[in-house]
């Protein structure tokens, strides 16, 4: 029997439930809201077993199946997968949830998440021979998409907002790319993209404008799913800014289970954490609507997350609804006074999104939405280490002589 | 068969062979030599398969039987280990080696190689029932064993130079260690570290004063050979400071072949790459000499192996010695170039210290030393945006109505 490396089948519409050709460069439907993948699940439930898979080197390319680029030729990797799932007793404890874990995406290339999107984005940028890239990002995707640009030798332009971190406008200097600082928000960013991309025919590869992203997203599930032998847990919460893992999250549930390859057709809750300052899907949610209202000129120490408004904000509420899970906002205070917390007692230094998600369950857990007994994985989306200026405080300096 | 979780046997002194007993906590040997562990090796030709580790997961432990810690209950994880071996054929093209490799160590929690150092002496650390630990270390090193010790609830005591990155300052403050600026050098703070190790009876785990951290740093030689098929390649680089990566990859590769797992008996040259600002080794090896003559108040770009002097010197100039490989200085000039060139070209953006050894390896091919045809595998220890100064360069600045 025929074996494919991708039984990509074609990209259809969430919206208007068009269908589009996957054999050519496509951005958004022509009704603007984004694409998603589709696979030939018919052929995948005869010819693809999980005990295949979990022999694979651990990389995100062990579901190469499940994922959008066709030859292996084209795979742009860094060996990015197969992040620890890690058990939070201490941090557990406090809460009160006796199985607490974190899926640790810190330790990525580039040390996001985003490295997953953009290793399977530019991977298929590469197999539709693209040659230019253009995004925003508030800064984690920025400097994974120009670093997989380079390793695809695709050039990115990347546009990010003027108060994106330090090390993010350095690492996408040293990866020789196209930055250009947005003097306003992400919002302005993507205009600016979008702009570009008219002006100089460069793919725009900003969230929801190509479809791909989600799918390396989606292995975050797929991962974890996997990690915890094929069981999937009650919770799943994730930070919320444009959405990708999140909707990825929540696609790979939907495959796994229609695959047959986890124990429970019960969905985990899906909960998107933000911060009260920039909380669409929070506001969305609490007033039961499908789509949200965008947040303009906001401030998070949670930056990466600081979304005003997102194209797939619908598909991010479907989650929630669907799954019966949440959403709910944190204030600044909460989450950075949990990301100081978490990191003294785990040693795992979270980002400030990451630690958004833990003052979330905190807050859930409170209020009895979360359960005593419930299995908990809170997503870490990035290394703290870069925003070092979320942590505060100074330091003695001792001369040579003196007494510790 | 009784199958033990470690095989550790004793301790030995490499300089003047007497045998320490490991069941108690030691430091140095009475010659102040650093101490190095034994294996039951016989026991572990007859009982211990390669195929046995295969299966594993992903992680240094899967070499648990030669690694220190005789008990799974006192392991200190993150996850850590099996970092990607990668191919780099735009930089192997450029120096014309035909297989050029890099074993990234950046994504290991804390973002640098110290976590295999960390996790592994702070489980034994555990197992000892030690609660205080002291060490100093130019950075990455201070960092790793601090979050690891907020994981493993050990108090970290962390004293390093004032000029470290801020990256690290803001690591060892976000797990509540006892963070220590010196006003000095590494030297001077290793000096503060023992002073206050005796003053406060704080174990102390600087490098070489504390025999387990080498074994951890052993696991990058166990986890490339089996990333090569258990075929060692023909030269491996790894940039020098303290030395505990380069010593332990050189134990890898001896206990593999007593084991019978690699294909060939013959050892790859292992390359010591330093700056030439703070170059030890490199005068040593130059001068066919086993012991180094410290470099007082030096400064480099790679500041993590801006170290003057090393208590493992002898067991460094071994290694080289014994496998017929060499030490070579590079300029502050061409490792900065090379930071830039590697990751523009294979969007890997390495540490100023991963850039000395491609810098180290470029020369050596030019020299034809390294042949065309030579397997070569260089260590990355760190990320590059942990070291976000390295990189200069501004970036426009656009107004949202701009053009781009």
């Amino acid at each position: 029997m025929y074996q494919a490396y991708s039984y990509l089948s074609h990209l259809y519409c969430p919206r208007c439930i068009r269908r589009h050709d996957s054999s050519v460069p496509q951005q958004t439907c022509s009704c603007n809201a984004p694409l998603l993948s589709a696979y030939d699940m018919d052929a995948l439930k005869i010819q693809y077993r999980k005990e295949t898979v979990m022999v694979r080197p651990p990389s995100i390319w062990r579901y190469h199946e499940l994922l959008p680029v066709r030859s292996e030729k084209n795979v742009v990797s860094m060996g990015e997968g197969m992040t620890p799932l890690l058990p939070m007793p201490k941090t557990g404890g406090r809460y009160d949830i006796a199985a607490l874990f974190l899926k640790d995406d810190s330790v990525l290339p580039s040390g996001s998440t985003e490295a997953r999107g953009a290793a399977v984005g530019m991977s298929k940028l590469k197999e539709l021979n693209i040659p230019d890239a253009v995004l925003a990002a508030n800064g984690h995707a920025g400097a994974a998409w120009a670093l997989y640009g380079s390793r695809a030798s695709i050039t990115s332009h990347v546009a990010i907002p003027v108060e994106s971190p330090l090390s993010i406008r350095k690492e996408c200097a040293a990866s020789g790319a196209d930055l250009q600082l947005i003097n306003g928000f992400v919002q302005e960013a993507e205009d600016a993209a979008e702009r570009a991309s008219q002006r100089h025919d460069w793919f725009d590869a900003t969230p929801f404008k190509e479809p791909y992203r989600i799918e390396g997203q989606k292995t975050i599930g797929l991962e974890l799913a996997e990690q915890l032998q094929w069981k999937l847990p009650d919770v799943i919460a994730c930070p919320v800014g444009a959405g990708t893992s999140f909707i990825g999250i929540y696609k790979a549930l939907q495959e796994l289970i229609e695959l047959g390859w986890v124990y429970s057709e019960k969905m985990p809750k899906l909960v998107a954490v933000q911060s009260e300052n920039c909380a669409p899907i929070v506001h969305a949610f609490e007033n039961k609507q499908t789509e949200t209202t965008e947040v303009p000129e906001s401030y998070s120490a949670a930056f990466e997350i600081n979304t005003g408004t997102s194209a797939g904000d619908f598909l991010i509420l479907e989650a929630i609804y669907e799954t019966k899970g949440a959403a709910v906002a944190v204030s600044e205070e909460d989450l950075l006074a949990e990301q100081r917390l978490v990191t003294r007692e785990e040693g795992l230094f979270v980002s400030p999104e990451g630690a958004t998600v833990f003052a979330g369950v905190r807050s859930l857990r409170e209020e009895n939405w979360i359960h005593r007994g419930d299995r908990v994985v809170c997503i870490n989306t990035a290394m703290g280490v870069k925003s070092p200026e979320t942590i505060e405080g100074s330091t003695p300096i001792l001369a040579p002589e003196d007494d510790w």
